[in-house]
């Protein structure tokens, strides 16, 4: 997508001055766009780790990449790259698309060892991005057609009021996002919609990211405490939901940012649908049950006691809520039960939130 | 309740230097301790809007007070204290306290305009005052009960887990508060409670006011972003949620700060129990359902904009976590419908939420 009139991607690789992976650093944004380089593995579990880069489609893409940082730091040496590849791996526990993305390298390497490992994983790493974009792409091809069917239903010219939870726009992949893509796409139309945007505690990806993504793209939107949701559904102020996910089950059970399962509660009560957008590399094909089967990171209590933002003299400032003794708690992500799920917007169209749905969509994944 | 050892109500007259009402400035809690003394009506409405005081009880509490300056200020003038009783209940709209103390204090006067406007009010809002402390003093009689009952179904020594949203503690009345009524009552008598604290953007009550209290009166708790809750329930977290209200009405349909009907959608479907506890004067006998006959407050967008706090070095700050160009909506409550209420907590004991049970706890307030 385009920032002051440029075309970037949130991950790409660079050799001008020696191999290395140019990111977005999303903690900047977006009070400075900063691009960060990263020159080797630790840099990488750096980023991804302190959130430097986040959102599940563009933690696989950067550790794609660093896949291929690895593979230069191997010296052919397998072992050493599967314990580089291990080290990736557990930068972060929840998102699907980081482990999707390190075992796809390693799998590449191990049946092509023969081969220049640089230029396969650097090749893989650019066909998993481009996957990645146009995945998403296409889920904002099939979702919009949920825009327009409510577009529909309503007064001429009145917009389609869209909830969304957390940052599952395009610096959560590598270009177009998941969550954002039907709205993109709707509004690049000339489809009137506005967004309802959940400051999403305690990074506040809503107003720091989705906001400033939508302003790039000219798309009408109010930023929202995280508690607002509830009362602009049950007040006839939200017509659809439509989150991202950080994994989902083969069942239809959703990890996603904590506060979504509350928003889908909400949605359900007041009969609003609820959708998820996500790439297949989003999906777990092995976890049955969401609650069980999904580890839930719980992050540093200190993102929740701080608040960072900007001052109206226009210093960036971390100011803590409480006293400085007070004890907190930071779980990153809650399950949203397929049953409170309307549909999933996937690169091969909008199923339903359930196993049969699913495999309908993604037949060669059925157990046979 | 006692601040740094003395004992201490949120609300106070003070005739030292001529008649003022003294409040406990909690927008500046809990960085500083601050007493402000109000001299005049224009004080007392500007500290209710600015939310120098607020909670419905203390809400009402102030009005009251607020009430006894405006009998000075009126001269014995009947139409001039109804014209300053107006200004002071159109300064805050939602909780029901603040009208119910105006009223009161009306016909008071009304009724007994021959004698001493001054000492009349003035005894009348020690009388509320005292009431509201009581009330809530009985609610935590009754409330802490509940906690009794699933204490004797926890492993021994295992602490009971509470969780509640904004402050409804002690600084929300003139004293005990109510939600926070039956916590200090069990931890007092040295049952282990353990009390999940929402943040409550936008202004953070939680994190601000009621961790403080709870620090001060030494009940264990962990403050949590107004997302985690619904996380918390459905891994076995949380036993019971208590909150308070602002306006209940009669059929058992509650507003309170915007948030507490999500998380009584995640209560009902983890089969948690959602008390909510209120004193009789937060009921609106009048209204009958809640969505369409209670009025929604909202508030400045830049409260939602912007997180007040301190720094590390000690400095209290403003910062906003979007673009100072970002839209921002700041509705102040919601309506939890009785359907997700287990029960209320009142001063004349606990009953379900719906006008049978209510109606049998205040049976003279049945329309005959």
């Amino acid at each position: 997508m385009k920032v002051n009139g440029k075309q970037y991607r949130t991950v790409w690789a660079d050799e001008l001055d020696g191999p290395s992976v140019k990111i977005i650093n999303q903690t900047k944004l977006p009070f400075s766009f900063e691009v960060e380089s990263l020159i080797n593995v630790n840099d990488v579990i750096n980023a991804i780790k302190k959130m430097h880069v986040r959102g599940a489609g563009c933690i696989g893409v950067t550790a794609a990449y660093g896949m291929w940082l690895a593979a230069n730091e191997s010296d052919r040496d397998f072992s050493k790259y599967e314990t580089l590849a291990t080290r990736i791996l557990e930068s972060r526990p929840t998102a699907k698309n980081l482990s999707w993305a390190v075992e796809r390298q390693l799998k590449l390497v191990s049946e092509n060892s023969d081969k220049d490992w640089s230029s396969l994983t650097l090749r893989e790493a650019e066909i998993i991005s481009d996957e990645d974009a146009m995945w998403c792409k296409k889920i904002g091809e099939h979702g919009k057609k949920i825009l327009y069917d409510i577009a529909k239903k309503k007064k001429e010219g009145l917009p389609v009021n869209v909830l969304t939870h957390c940052n599952a726009g395009w610096l959560a992949f590598a270009d177009w996002g998941s969550a954002t893509s039907p709205i993109y796409a709707a509004n690049r139309e000339g489809l009137p919609v506005h967004v309802w945007v959940d400051e999403t505690r305690p990074l506040n990806q809503g107003s720091r990211l989705t906001s400033w993504e939508l302003a790039n793209e000219g798309v009408p939107h109010t930023i929202i405490p995280d508690n607002a949701g509830g009362h602009l559904m049950s007040s006839g102020m939200v017509d659809v939901v439509i989150t991202g996910t950080d994994r989902t089950t083969s069942y239809g059970d959703v990890a996603n940012k904590i506060g979504t399962y509350l928003k889908a509660l909400a949605a359900k009560d007041n009969d609003i649908p609820f959708y998820v957008a996500l790439p297949s590399s989003t999906f777990d094909w092995v976890a049955e049950k969401g609650g069980n089967d999904i580890p839930i990171e719980e992050r540093d209590p200190e993102e929740v006691m701080f608040v960072e933002g900007i001052t109206k003299k226009g210093k960036v400032e971390r100011v803590a809520t409480s006293l400085l003794s007070a004890e907190y708690a930071n779980y990153a992500f809650d399950i949203t039960p397929s049953k409170l799920i309307t549909g999933l917007i996937t690169e091969r169209g909008i199923c339903t939130a359930d196993r049969n749905g699913i495999m309908d969509r993604f037949p060669e994944r059925r157990i046979k």
